[in-house]
């Protein structure tokens, strides 16, 4: 264990949160240290490239014509560590206790990025690597950052790859080989309504004028039904649903829908569409949810303002087939249409993105599958995500590759919480899986 | 005009604004001045009642046996005057332009509470008064103080009268002169919803989990139809309509609805429950209004929280007869009704008030009309009011007398707004008018 664990605690005894500017000089002490983790594993051409925001570190080895190039992502910054009163050890001052190392990053990203740069290692002390490697690191994906966005759209050709591979998803449950598959797409939307020019008094006017929250709340209500099925017309259109083969595989994944609920959702019920279950409702199927919202009086006391305006806040995750554009279309005529007389809206769309789906018979999703299930003992299982993680449709669209998300994280590693922790014999047998998993791509696909 | 306006533009130099504590000085110094218009005007017993907050300023004129005893409300106090850049003349540099008074506190309160001094001291300046007068005036009316209440609770027998009167209202159009004789009663309330123990992120759990602002505004939603009307149960139960008489009178005033909408609302439309008018909506009608909902995330840009908990705050104006205790008990019941399940609501009750009718054959509202029509030469109109005038329901609660609401105001006078004003010959009318009504109580009832 030797060779990850001394350079994974000084990785992490550096307090890279890219949130907070008073800590911009650590974030670029963890970019240099990076750059040396890549040289040291035997990697070239290794550098940073300064720009808007924090570096990039880049690296690569290309000696191995005719196999496929990989892209290795990561990230070397970390979430904040507030609230600090709830670590039970300091979030910078890394800790092992028996099998696990706790400290802000341990997780999320450095202890499971440093699996694809000791995987390097291992196989360069043996000679030549099987396959092609370009690395890119960020470090400002905890603050979305476009530094690395900025510089995969001006610079494509200088990540040209057959795939990328992504170590910073976790395990669907401890023992339990992982690959995600598929990630939810996003609609981030601010509706606008207005009733009136000025706020005016409850007493004065109350029963006579529009009330612009209580409009914005009738329209947002009339676009859900009370099961959560959403009433907007042709919004389900285009999704697309997932195979038989894949509901059937979510089906025997070993998932407890109350202990879910209570442990980790810690909800006072679960809801949502009838006729899906909870992973698919959560994993594939497209969401309305409210965020927040703003207008009147929300101060302590009491106030008696007749609102004149309100911003709801809410997103729409989208599933595969759903176009971005399409649904604001569909959203923005649902909106007018349940808008009532006096009642003047206005959607503003803030960001979106499309879900991404990888065929898992894709060769570079079947060998990872291989050889997480040889390591582990146990067949890979194949999942999906809810979220949206940004670089994976980046990839998609300014490489056109697939990405490989390989999950070694376990479900109670605390991530962005405090007592972050990642489970030490999970990085060995991560750096024994992208091993063989090289090994494996450098034979004929 | 001479007799009170140097009185005047001195009291509304000082200015009394009781919200902010660096006035506070200006607001006892205010006090200190009332108290010498008051014994200027011939009231005895004058002096300041110092406890929690602002002063009040007492004073009496005792000596006519046998007859009534009226007693007289004001506020010494004012609103801020910001936004200061919208005044065409400083707030408190009180200044004539043609027939008009322009300063804060101008029409609310100083500008008309002077009539009720200066009609004492053109009385006492001719002799003994013809009916007993107590003078009750605050500082804490814009602020919402409690020390009147406190008072009035404690020592309702020195202030033991037949009835009120009160010079802080506005006439229903110029040249018309008004008695207000009903105000809705008030039910202040927050409404919490939670669904769970924490927020959760969208990605990850939305379509799986309740949302609390969903929940929030699928309740508020539920409890009132598209076109106003209440759907509470029993909501409507102890509504005592206006009179046949009362709906007459109000439909000869002179009222536009178009005119209301565009130039005083200044709402996209009008709304509110089918077969009602305007007036009665906003006069007798109980209504619901949402004044703000609390919760998630409405800062700028996009975050992609799944609220747990919200706070609804709202309030529902009275009709006569509607109890504000059963309303609440309504509305709880309809809240836990619409709740579906996961989701767990408390309603907390923040304030509440009946509703005040004066009958307008009682002989101090009748003789008050009368007094005002001589004066005015037109036939008093008795209009309602949507709002809550706290000081009147206590005046009934503690001292069991009605209260005889003189409108003199103006409805462009711009309240709480730049640029107040008072009406100057509506001020000499006024005290002409407080003159005859007095003599007239003096007479046999």
């Amino acid at each position: 264990m030797e060779d990850f664990l001394d350079d994974l605690i000084a990785w992490l005894r550096i307090p890279s949160i890219s949130a907070l500017p008073e800590h911009a000089n650590d974030v670029h002490a963890a970019a240099v240290f990076t750059a040396g983790l890549f040289r040291k594993a035997g990697l070239e051409n290794v550098g940073l490239i300064e720009g808007e925001g924090h570096p990039l570190v880049v690296g690569d080895w290309l000696h191995a014509p005719g196999k496929p190039t990989i892209l290795c992502y990561g990230h070397y910054d970390v979430q904040p560590a507030e609230p600090l009163h709830l670590w039970n050890t300091p979030p910078f001052e890394p800790t092992v206790l028996g099998d696990n190392l706790y400290a802000r990053g341990a997780a999320d990203d450095k202890g499971l990025a440093i699996i694809l740069i000791k995987a390097v290692e291992r196989l360069r002390q043996q000679g030549p690597l099987p396959v092609n490697l370009r690395f890119l690191f960020e470090g400002e994906e905890e603050s979305g950052g476009d530094h690395v966005s900025n510089y995969l759209r001006t610079h494509p050709e200088a990540l040209a790859c057959d795939a990328a591979l992504i170590c910073d998803t976790e395990m669907f449950a401890p023992e339990l080989p992982t690959l995600c598959v598929g990630l939810r797409g996003i609609l981030y939307a601010e509706l606008e309504v207005q009733t009136g020019e000025t706020d005016l008094h409850s007493g004065v006017y109350g029963g006579a004028v529009p009330n612009a929250i209580e409009a914005a709340a009738r329209i947002v209500s009339s676009l859900k039904d009370l099961h959560g099925r959403i009433l907007i017309p042709g919004f389900y259109d285009d999704v697309a649903a997932p195979t038989a083969e894949e509901l059937a595989s979510w089906a025997r994944l070993p998932f407890d829908a109350g202990a879910f609920q209570r442990e980790e959702a810690r909800v006072h019920a679960l809801t949502g569409e009838p006729g899906f279950g909870v992973l698919e409702r959560s994993w594939a199927r497209p969401t309305f949810e409210i965020h927040g919202i703003r207008g009147g009086f929300t101060g302590p006391g009491a106030k008696t303002v007749i609102p004149c305006e309100a911003t709801v806040k809410f997103s729409c995750r989208l599933a595969p087939g759903q176009d971005p554009v399409r649904v604001g279309e569909l959203l923005n005529a649902a909106i007018e249409a349940a808008a009532l007389p006096g009642v003047r809206t206005q959607l503003k769309i803030l960001h979106s993105a499309k879900a991404s789906v990888v065929d898992p018979a894709n060769p570079y999703v079947r060998k990872a599958a291989l050889a997480m299930t040889e390591v582990f003992g146990r067949e890979t299982v194949l999942t999906r995500s809810g979220g949206s993680i940004p670089i994976v449709g980046l990839f998609a669209e300014t490489l056109g590759v697939p990405s490989v998300l390989t999950g070694f994280g376990l479900p109670d590693d605390n991530l962005h919480a405090p007592n972050e922790k990642v489970y030490l014999p999970n990085i060995e047998r991560g750096i024994e899986a992208i091993v063989r998993y090289w090994q494996s791509l450098g034979e004929a696909l």
